[in-house]
């Protein structure tokens, strides 16, 4: 069993866009991170952002409204960052307060500055195969760590647990991509889904992202295969002082020993995150001014 | 072994939108038919759209630019069409002529008006299950047919055998909608799958969208399958005036035994998908009024 290090695969990708960025002429790629409120995993993603951007030479221009922001405030806003020649890329960190369609708020950024890939037009455009559109960081991360683990997926059996806009889905349209790295058959299973040890133990690739702690056992998983674990669950655990330890999807300890390779949680999708952001925002200077 | 009877159910679909059409207030809805240059079948495809328009009582406008039509010229007439408020609907047949970017014409349409459901952005909404979106007309009709066939999709296994961006790829996020008809677990299987009849074996509901000629033959199916056959092939037949008969993706002789429903070809997929274009374009007619 071989574990995929996404801290490694991650900083390698920032030291890569840093060398890019470093070579750029003229202005530094800009991203505009909108923070509504003061949620505190929402100010430590956005802390993320912002000094990873610094690390790798991307401008990063911080926009932090009150929790009382109404959707109207932050629409006008969205338009002066979509009118902005200035600005690359525009992230507005989910979740928002209630009252706020994100829908709607995602589909107000201007699809060629939608550096988190949850524009309805970017999500056409993955389905389409349309390479000029930026694909969500997730599910781009996922297929990073695979490519840059050595897992081709053609014609493998690629089986993603969840159905979500997020994750499940575009995974799904990227694995099925008629791309040498993918062109995979994909199941995409869920909730409802009857018989699913059935269908997970089928899988060469199984990427899990349906948010159940250690909801993938020994006997779903088909010796050999490459486990992706998407899930990051908080569960109660009195010997940490936290009082609670992170934990995947996958039941890591009797999952792994079957696996040729694994992703582990932490350190395994979750760093690919940012490191995605980050490429998306890169791709979005280079695409702004071409 | 029931057959699924392609020809009924459009027939009742459009005799429910004559219905809804006769008591609207104001204005008919409205179809602009636009084919460029004289190819055959697709005179024979255009025909056919304006013959089911006038019956229900939607007004069709016909624009029938010659195959010199340049891009730009095309452009400026899409952008006409969209530009007038008596229009609902802009359908461009296909196939363009050589020089044309189809994807990029059909992202020119307003998507508002995109009864066809190929614009980038109503691939996105069908993604994020948005349904103020057009789903593209075949797809949409195999569901229909599923429906009114009394076949539920939920917690099922669907086989979609195809991942092209008209038929497969649509079918797939629909089928595993989180509607109460939908919910199914799906598998995406193409040119590059291991293994096929093992995946096809195990569909409850097989859809065949390949274009390779009875290309499922008996083994690939469970008995008691509902098998859609979305193939339109013409195979060569010395018995034929024609001196061709037309073929589905699935060996009719062999599989329609072994299933519980099956399309027949012709007269299954095929009569839904003009259905569904008007039930888009009324669709159309009613949301541009709202």
């Amino acid at each position: 069993m071989e574990l995929i290090d996404g801290n490694k695969i991650a900083a390698d990708i920032v030291a890569e866009l840093k060398t890019r960025v470093a070579a750029l002429p003229g202005r530094r790629p800009c991203l505009a991170l909108v923070r509504v409120g003061e949620d505190p995993a929402s100010v430590s993603y956005v802390k993320k952002k912002e000094q990873t951007s610094a690390t790798i030479g991307i401008e990063s221009r911080l926009i932090f409204p009150p929790v009382t922001t109404t959707q109207a405030e932050l629409f006008a806003l969205i338009d002066q960052l979509n009118a902005d020649p200035g600005v690359d890329g525009i992230l507005v960190q989910s979740p928002l307060p209630k009252g706020i369609n994100e829908v709607e708020v995602f589909r107000r950024i201007a699809a060629h500055k939608d550096v988190d890939g949850f524009h309805t037009m970017n999500l056409g455009k993955l389905a389409q195969e349309d390479d000029t559109g930026f694909v969500a960081c997730t599910p781009a991360g996922i297929m990073e760590l695979l490519q840059r683990s050595g897992v081709s997926l053609s014609g493998k059996h690629v089986v993603v647990l969840g159905r979500s806009l997020i994750v499940g889905k575009p995974a799904a349209l990227l694995a099925m991509q008629r791309k040498s790295w993918a062109n995979a058959t994909v199941t995409v299973c869920h909730s409802q889904t009857a018989n699913l040890a059935a269908l997970t133990r089928q899988a060469d690739v199984l990427i899990a992202a349906i948010g159940k702690p250690e909801f993938v056992t020994a006997d779903m998983v088909k010796p050999g295969a490459v486990v992706i674990d998407v899930g990051v669950n908080r569960v109660p655990d009195a010997t940490k002082k936290s009082g609670y330890r992170l934990t995947g999807d996958v039941h890591f300890p009797t999952v792994s020993p079957l696996c040729a390779k694994i992703t582990p949680v932490p350190g395994g999708v979750g760093p690919m995150t940012v490191a995605m952001l980050m490429a998306n925002t890169v791709k979005a200077h280079a695409q702004n001014r071409a």
